[in-house]
């Protein structure tokens, strides 16, 4: 053979000649694409440290440390806290179960802070002035009318204040602090003109003496007074309240119900989840190492960051939120509000600058206080996220997400303290934050009276559509909650389960069978194409910062593909491929926390074979076990009633019977184990193969007992046939036989065969035993009905049922 | 205030000075670790057709087109094809749901070649044998002893021609024809005393006329003397069969059996599925193409690639086997076989080099065809591969895998037709092989007696335990089989259920209280810090080739240290990283298939939250519902029976009600619609939300008609309310009203109030009028015993319950 040409041919050993090869064929690595970061595999990430998306790189392999500032637990969740934490949720999923980044997922709830010692504190003393009955009626309008003059009072002084500072900004030219000052006078306009709608409410409860009783009205005017006598109450008496049971029970309280809420709404549990009031002495540690770096400083019991020296060691400050024309207005009222809702009572000089901020509170009396080296106090707000977020994630984080009200003054004031404790400059590589939350088009707010709580939520939609309305929007703009929005989430969602359905009716078929299809048309081709596709945006889409909008609606095209597919003439439908689809929409559903939002673990149903779906699988099925068992009890128990009423019917039996048969039969082989006792019916999951080999061991105990009482009737049955055998002979034939030769007349031997007589003592003992015998005969007779030889045969034919019924069971 | 230092404030409002900044504070971007493949995140792959582990890139996005040499089903499969099957479903699962390329997984099955023509027409040809009662136990005789005479003298022949070729081998100094040759001896040796085991075994049958009836006696010898038998029938009358049906039966006997033998082991179904008796017009056109390039020739009916040609046109062959000192011995022996088991009856001439393959064999009596443009024929054995993957995935492939045996001559041979066809020098980019299977340490054959079907697999072990014996092992290498590795595997398989089982009860506890840990200590780190690496090493060794053994031992590593921890004294146990590492394992497992081998799709449980997990979900609890709604169509039917004959006992009432209410009340909420059908009950499932709504309707509407009937009792109580008022008026006071002045004694007027005389008819009617009442008033006297004013009293108590039940329905 020739070897022509430039082609290689590795000789087989048939070709004659020595130039046998054994070197590699040439191979080429397919090119890649790194054009664009999305080409090239990159993750991008809004980073509010940069106001861009930028590449996710990991500090350490590809470990994230993950903090992400929890609730403020002194009141109910709203949709506003469902649209942070569910937004963060869906990221981390996505981090975690489609990215298989190593994601540590951190929660920190604030228990201990102002507003919780404030709620609790008034709470707890409405509840005593309620409870005091020696304040009746007459008491209370008189309480509350000094309550409402206090307010009025107070407001008109914080008006007149705010009005002087602009006067004084406008003669200093200070443009900037007018424009502040500014938007506290709307903001605080706004607070009493709802001071003046609670006044007139109030007034109308204190003169409501007509059909009411003295206890009713009581109750009114409490219920629109409250607001003004707890704070009034608060001032006069807050400092009394010094046992921690009770800021810790209202917190608890609410902590509870944020978990709840965030159960009911399918987000994941975070990796760790940590309490400030467990964090104080780390907490105090974290503030000395910033003291002794002569970063922060103690003042009247409290200690502040101070910002001068913090710039002067070389750090930045106001990362996320640089002060400028954007972001000025709100400042002050920001700052204001980071540092408590409570009054610090702090004097002028307490600050070395105003906008120093506290890391250690000095606690007055009434609010719950930790012995520290600075005195008896409690953390800051910041704090607490920088010592918790540091303690579990180290001195430095990959993520930190909040809140977009967060990013000033909490988030910059974190950032500030951690990178003076740690001494870095970039405490947190990626900041996110989501967008506000708009409820049909309008900011949530309590005044706009769109105020949503989650658990309201919830009772007009299910988890599931509101996730679906999450993912259809952007997780770092703003989101609208909306008929509109929740609409469209709902008729997707019905998309998706017309095609699972669809695609779970085909794929009931025996796609073995000729109708369907075996080889690829154009059609099929398409299909497949559009899957590919699909997987493609949907993974490029997560890749560009999250954008799950495009992944869902890919999902969506690439269903309508397959709709339009299934609906063609004479399709034979490529039921693998549809089901393949079916099955990857499923997992980026999953993913997304839409498919079962908690989540499952361990060894599920079978032996993981596609061939044994029926076993010891708890989770869905324990509802559908429960009722079966409940349904039989009740059944049971109305025939076991009947049947002890004297009811013996055969429609009772075989009830009883089924019921049985349930319990022994069926159920251990789907792993049920079902055990009637005095107190009702239990049940529990049990491996089928161990209830299984049960069943045997107990169905060979129920064979043996079988057989031994078979033996015995055996027995017992011989018996009677030699009985009968000897019974049948008649008396005087009894010793008719070959030893004698000669007889009396009654059949008693009166010759031995040799001839010998018989004795006389012989011949009357055989006449006894021939009396005997004619006892013996006659009975027989009469039993029989003179017919021995049916009674022989009848025994006989139960003695061969007996043997062969042993036979049988002995196979 | 003084901005000293090199740090960066930017100014608060309240800051004095026009120095206000709105830049960007300096960020930097993480560094990147690209020093090695695996920190890069690159995913390596074992390519055969170099030899070495490889980055893998897919041609297009990150579409992966990937196909799979299917069985060929003539057979039962072993566990040599589960070992293949296994392998490749696992590095898909991994591919597709961990890494999530978009792979088109397409496998082939082979429904026609000469194995199973030759196996189907044997076996047709015995079956007639077997029913021809004309040949009767001495005919059968002479008919074994001829067929193995004839076998002997066949292997004989063979024998006697190697030999000879060793010989020619010696003397032409053609040392590595002679290695071949001495190969194929081997082989034939080995055959040889198969034979003559079978030999004695024959001859016993033979002559066995002692105590066997001559049916048994030939039942025994077709068994022992089949495949001589078998093989002469074939030869002389195999041209008979020619009955298409009889190829295909077999075929998809087969087809169906390897399936089930998948979906048994849990491996996921392609995405596409093709049949080559589908392809035979594709496979026409394809060998017509490569004709038409002039890289293949007809001859004698049958069409064959020519190597020289191909080789001239700059292509190579023998990529994944290249001739040498390695691959040499078994050469001509795969040769032959890859050309089939069924003689060609090519003469000498046929082909242009003895190495040269076929595309399309003619085919001859006995043996299926197709018209082509060749003549009658079917498609060469290698040919199908290149046209269902040309087809289905395009002209280059991403991966092509198969079994270690298949490298040469078949994907050696499909890569020439393919790159001959397309015209490309790399239709393949990975090509990747498994290992070959050893069953305790041995190469698995049927010689060896240790040949093990996947059924018989599957009665020893579940199909779980096999899949982590497999994970525990390399793809890419031998794998082992045996006591010790199954072993091995149920003991993995115990490890992981203890933890899920723990973590379970864990999980179960509320973590919200006390006694859990709410912030980290030292073990809590290590315990997260485990887990962080226990993922780490797991990405990294799936990125090493689909490494699955080490990541198998990283998920059992931090199971041991989770275990270590909360054996530790005084732990108060991290429930939600406990958790987050079950949760993760178990993600792990589903990737590799472990859990639920098979794939599940649609919505399942609920609405996506994490409270109501009870809902339509069909999967694992179908067979719980359907137990429930056999057991409870049993007690109905026991029930309804009694009923009908009479039984009208409360207890057979109560039970049918608790039936009634099961279907109605009960199910509804978990989402199982129930109907009672005249041919049995039938059930399916439906989204529990819809159901509520349609038993809203069903109430709305009964509600309805309970109003109707209640208003038209209404309507009737009131006319006898008013009927009784109306008959209580005693018959001479009927016209003592104002109207008139005097009357007689009947009570009849006869003066009208303003004197007038009444007119002498109007008397008569009036008289009437009273008799008419007389007989209302004795009617009514008589029906309610003379107190109508209890009738009156107890009416409008009726009308008054009516009223107030349509109230209490209209609420």
């Amino acid at each position: 053979m020739s070897l022509s040409g430039t082609g290689n041919y590795c000789q087989l050993a048939s070709d004659n000649g020595g130039s046998s090869c054994s070197h590699r064929h040439p191979w080429h690595t397919p090119e890649i694409d790194t054009s664009t970061p999305l080409a090239a595999g990159q993750l991008l990430l809004l980073n509010t440290l940069t106001g861009q998306k930028e590449p996710f790189v990991p500090m350490n392999q590809r470990h994230v440390k993950w903090y992400t500032c929890g609730p403020t637990v002194y009141d109910s969740s709203h949709v506003g806290h469902a649209r942070t934490y569910l937004s963060f949720d869906i990221m981390r999923r996505i981090m975690s179960d489609y990215f298989r980044y190593n994601v540590l997922y951190h929660i920190n709830t604030t228990d201990i802070d102002d507003k919780i010692i404030l709620r609790a504190r008034q709470n707890e003393l409405m509840r005593l002035l309620e409870e005091d009955s020696s304040v009746n009626y007459e008491a209370l309008v008189l309480l509350a009318k000094e309550a409402l003059l206090e307010a009025k009072v107070k407001s008109e002084e914080k008006e007149m204040a705010i009005k002087l500072a602009i006067e004084e900004a406008i003669v200093k030219k200070d443009s900037r602090g007018k424009t502040e000052q500014e938007g506290l006078l709307e903001q605080h306009i706004f607070k009493r003109k709802k001071l003046e709608e609670d006044e007139a409410k109030i007034l109308a409860a204190c003169s409501s003496e007509n059909e009411q009783t003295n206890a009713s009205a009581r109750a009114s005017l409490l219920l629109v007074a409250k607001s003004v006598i707890a704070e009034k109450l608060d001032r006069e008496k807050g400092h009394l309240i010094t046992d921690h049971s009770v800021f810790n029970a209202h917190a608890q309280k609410y902590e509870r119900e944020f978990m709840e809420d965030m159960e009911a709404l399918g987000i994941r549990e975070p990796d760790v989840l940590t309490r400030v009031t467990e964090y104080v002495p780390k907490i105090i540690a974290f503030v000395e190492k910033i003291i002794d770096k002569g970063l922060a400083y103690k003042s009247n019991g409290s200690v502040y960051l101070s910002l001068d020296a913090f710039l002067a060691a070389g750090h930045n400050y106001r990362k996320l939120k640089p002060a400028g024309p954007g972001g000025a207005v709100s400042t002050a009222a920001e700052m204001a509000e980071g540092e408590g809702a409570l009054d610090t009572g702090a004097k002028g000089g307490e600050k070395r600058h105003p906008n120093d901020f506290a890391l250690w509170k000095a606690s007055k009396a009434g609010e719950p206080s930790w012995e520290s080296p600075f005195g008896p106090g409690r953390p800051g707000w910041h704090i607490e996220c920088s010592v918790v977020a540091g303690d579990i994630l180290g001195e430095r984080i990959d993520i930190h997400s909040g809140g977009e009200d967060l990013k000033f003054p909490h988030h910059d004031n974190e950032l500030a303290q951690s990178e003076a404790c740690f001494g870095c400059d970039q405490w947190v590589n990626y900041f996110t934050h989501t967008g506000h939350l708009h409820i049909d088009g309008l900011k949530m707010s309590k005044s706009l009276k769109n105020f949503i709580t989650i658990r309201q939520a919830l009772e007009a939609n299910t988890a599931r559509q509101l996730r679906i309305m999450f993912l259809l929007q952007a997780w770092d703009q703003p989101m609208t909650y909306s008929d509109q929005t929740i609409d469209d989430a709902r008729s997707k969602e019905t998309t998706f389960k017309s095609f699972f359905r669809e695609v779970e009716a085909l794929a009931r078929e025996d796609y073995l069978n000729q109708e369907v299809g075996w080889r690829m048309d154009d059609a099929d081709h398409k299909l497949a194409e559009a899957y590919m596709a699909a997987r493609q945006t949907v993974h490029e889409s997560l890749l560009d910062n999250f954008n799950t909008k495009d992944a869902m609606l890919a999902l969506l095209k690439v269903i309508n593909e397959a709709n339009a597919y299934l609906r063609m003439p004479n399709v034979k439908p490529a039921t693998l491929t549809l089901r393949s689809i079916a099955v990857y929409v499923t997992q980026i559903l999953k993913v997304f926390g839409v498919v079962n939002g908690t989540d499952d673990f361990g060894f599920g149903s079978g032996g993981g074979g596609g061939a044994d779906g029926k076993a010891a699988d708890g989770s869905g099925s324990e509802s559908y076990i429960g009722a079966m068992v409940n349904f039989r009890e009740h059944v049971r128990n109305a025939a076991l009633a009947a049947a002890k009423g004297g009811d013996a019917s055969s429609a009772i039996q075989s009830i009883l019977q089924i019921c049985d048969g349930l319990r022994d039969d069926v159920l251990p082989t789907l792993g049920v184990r079902l055990e009637d006792r005095p107190t009702g019916t239990m049940w529990n999951l049990e491996d089928p193969e161990v209830m299984m080999k049960e069943m045997a061991e107990k169905a060979a105990k129920e064979k043996e007992i079988q057989i031994g009482k078979l033996e015995k009737q055996l027995v017992a049955r011989t018996k009677d046939l030699e009985k009968v055998r000897s019974s049948m002979v008649k008396p005087q034939e009894l010793f008719k036989t070959d030893e004698f030769k000669e007889w009396d007349e009654s059949g008693a031997p009166t010759v031995m065969a040799n001839g010998d007589p018989v004795s006389g003592g012989q011949v009357k003992k055989k006449k006894k035993a021939i009396e005997k015998q004619e006892k013996a005969y006659q009975d027989l007779m009469e039993k029989c009905g003179n017919n021995p030889q049916e009674l022989l045969d009848s025994t006989q034919r139960e003695i061969d049922a007996i043997k062969s019924k042993l036979d049988e069971l002995s196979l």
